[in-house]
């Protein structure tokens, strides 16, 4: 019997990032028991064979639906199944104690959940199962958002000891996995709630963008992705380069200097200046990094700027600075 | 009677774009006779009466539709009644000589017009009537090209001496602000055939964007579009004077000296190092960079990357090059 070419998309994904490993090393990899995460289990327990590596299966249980502790039970029994050496399920409470909301609460739940299992078994990788389709989606909601290329550069390929083997990979390729290998996947009611933005963007934006576009927009998304990744890396390396060597010393910023550098650091060495001084990142927007940079490149005298967690941008004898702004005064308004 | 807002809007991108100007000067509009572009002549007007600018109208008759020149002397007269100084039509012949496209050859062929008019003319500046939402078309469909940022970077606001001054202003604000001062704009029907990819952005991908994301979808575009523009420039200008320094004295680059450089930046000195060799822009795609890329990052003794125009890359010695292929021999295959 040939290799089913959806199955070998998924394993070679599997395989490439594999390939530094040694025998006897540890790997594990993230369940939800859907299409995607299941094929990766199989993959990996296919590709772990040679150089002999030890997979662990983990699904995380976030208590946030009807029976999903059966669907991690489930899961577990799955993964077992298809030959994982050890299995875990982890129970996470969330709570969005940081006020970042409930979806990025669980993830940060989550990853937490993921790093603590991981330590325990001493994994060398952990996979994620993110497929090229949930990378477009990522892309499309980014854009929307509008923050730049940074929100557009989508989810990373690797970080720290994470890996997402499936991002060159199309979701039907790992449904079509599951299906020729006999695996019977979950499908999240989530994954088809129109309450979610993504949801919405996977089942009525991007079939308008292929309809109109002309088909393969998915991979196009994914494709722009990597070059984003790759130019934002490198100029926020830059910013914080330049933003070390500006800030050497002392807290403020001297405007001639920064002047000196051109729009896209500029604005980027601002930003970092603006979280040093403590405004929450999350409530950092493009405009308020623009009233700032007027301070450098629009210089006619403005009092301050006001920023997000009490802050406010001033300059003072030929020198950006970000200060706190006097408690007890009226609220901050938007900048001009 | 209190100023409409719309016209405002318009006005003020005008405002601020002519501000260098000084009492004098002349300044070229190009008018198709469309709302944007007429909106764009009577803001003009207005605001040239302080510091006393000449405007001339001018618009382009491409002979592509029936009854363009019709159009192109009602533009005028037009023009000529909102109080341009002077106009001009200027009739130009679209042959695609350069094989670039149909598309792209008028756009060739009309600023070689305009910058014909604008020398004759003296012209300091020369005003262009995109808006906020042909941004927008433009982000998207540079977003399914696929090509990285700089294909979402949108249009330029200034480049030479032409401006864009409602880039920040929507087309609803144009066709208000027409019906506001009684200005009759002309309906080209280019603009609802849905054989043009931008008018299916504009009719059917835009209105779902907006529906499933939220309004201001076009807005965002267009900042992000800003955003990257700024950063693809330095970007470029980086790889610039890295190849400027990497082939100094030859045409060959050492490969361990291009590897020190982050993706960003040796990917982009590989497509410079392309183009310089002879590689056409149009037909020079991302895979065949990451292939060349290959020869300094993943160098296992490839015997050379097929490049378009008849050219090859070759890694000999340590050092990468960009060569003529045989004639003669087999047809290019595209890279692994």
């Amino acid at each position: 019997m040939s290799l089913h070419p959806s199955v070998a998309a998924v394993r070679l994904g599997v395989r490439r990032v594999l390939a530094p490993l040694a025998s006897g090393d540890t790997v594990l990899v993230a369940c939800s028991g859907g299409a995607d995460s299941l094929a990766l289990v199989a993959a990996t327990v296919f590709e772990a064979r040679r150089p002999s590596l030890r997979v662990v299966g983990v699904t995380v249980d976030h208590g946030l639906q009807d029976g999903s502790s059966e669907q991690a039970a489930r899961t577990v029994r799955q993964m077992a199944e298809i030959g994982c050496d050890e299995t875990f399920t982890v129970t996470v409470a969330v709570e969005d104690a940081a006020g970042i909301g409930p979806e990025a609460a669980a993830r940060r739940a989550r990853y937490a959940a993921l790093d603590q299992v991981a330590d325990h078994v001493g994994a060398a990788l952990v996979l994620l199962g993110h497929t090229r389709d949930d990378q477009a989606e990522t892309v499309l909601l980014g854009l929307a958002r509008g923050s730049g290329g940074r929100s557009m550069a989508g989810m990373r390929r690797a970080f720290d000891r994470y890996r997402r083997p499936l991002l060159d990979v199309s979701r039907l390729d790992t449904a079509t996995a599951c299906q020729v290998e006999g695996l019977d996947a979950w499908d999240d009611p989530h994954n088809s709630d129109p309450g979610y933005a993504r949801v919405r963007v996977r089942t009525r934006v991007l079939p308008v963008l292929e309809d109109e576009l002309g088909p393969g927009v998915a991979a196009t998304l994914a494709r722009t992705a990597d070059q984003l990744r790759a130019d934002m890396d490198l100029l926020d390396d830059l910013a914080e380069a330049a933003y070390g060597t500006l800030v050497e010393g002392g807290s403020t910023i001297d405007a001639t200097a920064l002047a000196a550098h051109p729009d896209a650091l500029r604005r980027r060495i601002l930003r970092l200046a603006a979280l040093a001084a403590g405004c929450p990142s999350s409530e950092l927007f493009h405009e308020h990094v623009l009233a700032l940079d007027a301070l450098v490149t629009d210089w006619r005298g403005q009092r301050w700027v006001d920023l997000p967690g009490h802050r406010r941008g001033v300059r003072r004898d030929g020198a950006v600075s970000i200060e706190r702004a006097p408690t007890g005064g009226v609220p901050s308004a938007p900048p001009d």
